[in-house]
């Protein structure tokens, strides 16, 4: 149990934005030990830990990081229900009234995702991501098709049916919530780092095949 | 060759926006025909697209588009280092200092990233990024190693070796390192949401198996 100047070190969040938290009701207040002192325990510690991976490795906004908060702490009760609970927590809003050209790929992207077999709601966001893609794409001057996404949709199927396979059952929902929010920001920034690396690698090996004799080891 | 408003209507960029990137030099100035008044063109055009594609969609700051944009006008003579200079223009500037648990971090990430037999700068912004998510997984208290990323690095090396084999050699510079830049902000946003729909769709698979007679049709 610590005072708030401990709980700052910590967690290496500074006093203004523990303070900031506090008035927005992300951090539960501690217990009042005096006017204007209270402790903190480890609960404050790991939330303020939680909240500070959402808004740096995840650029969440103040009023995301809420939502998936209220998720955390009362996911409901339908089990088979947490990963929608944590993914509904997740999504932005979509607020723009969408452009003519995005409401003609949209179509393109409810045929494909139909096509593909995949059960997602009919108003989820990540449609209308992939339809801003292929407006954008063509924007440049790409002929591209909805099924330009096929290759990835191939690689985000696997690896998704793998990620569900390691959940534990067992755990407690607001746990079960908390890991899956935590596992969907955190890897999908190490999916795309680990992306823009093995591009790097590949043009490395581009490079080295363009010099003969530059490279320091025999490739297949 | 159109005005300024004409401009705007085109690429659903606002007056003020355009006027702002024409300052900053990010967008040429048109052609001039008279005091204040000047002609843009299809090149106008199709820059103010790319900005906004890497504005809107990859949220990109004025500063990185710059470099982005400066990479595209310059891409030197090198044809084997073109990918180089897009993942160089796309790096973000690692700034602050390292603590001391990002710099153990880094470590296991240098060994993974060698074990993988990747040829990746020592300085690569996607190392720090690595070791960025093995310190957030590690705080909320999972007990992570580098190896945690081996299924993803996996993916992801798959994807690049596909993505590079799509590469068309005989396209000049600007336009393959332009390519390159909108190829990896756009299809990491879709990888993105793609990884999120097929967990959704995973989340409703396991709902139907928990639910009996609830599917509409066999699954296997």
């Amino acid at each position: 149990v610590v005072r708030i100047s401990e709980l700052s070190r910590a967690t290496d969040v500074s006093l203004a934005s523990i303070k900031y938290y506090l008035r927005e009701g992300l951090l539960q207040p501690g217990s009042a030990t005096a006017p204007n002192q209270a402790e903190y325990g480890p609960e404050h510690i790991h939330r303020l830990r939680l909240i500070r991976t959402l808004r740096d490795v995840g650029a969440l906004s103040i009023e995301r990081v809420r939502r998936i908060l209220a998720a955390i702490d009362d996911p409901g009760q339908r089990r088979h229900d947490l990963f929608g609970v944590a993914t509904r927590a997740l999504e932005p809003d979509v607020t723009a009234e969408p452009l003519p050209a995005e409401e003609a790929a949209r179509g393109e992207v409810d045929a494909f995702v139909a096509a593909l077999g995949w059960e997602v709601r009919p108003e989820a966001a990540t449609r209308h991501e992939l339809a801003q893609v292929l407006v954008a794409l063509r924007r440049l001057g790409r002929e591209a098709e909805a099924d330009v996404f096929g290759p990835y949709a191939d690689v985000a199927e696997r690896l998704a049916a793998w990620e569900v396979s390691t959940i534990d059952p067992s755990e407690p929902p607001s746990v079960a919530v908390e890991r899956m929010v935590v596992g969907t920001v955190l890897f999908e920034r190490a999916l795309v780092a680990l992306r823009r690396m093995a591009h790097e690698h590949q043009s490395a090996r581009a490079l080295d095949d363009a010099t003969p004799g530059a490279g320091s080891e025999a490739r297949p």
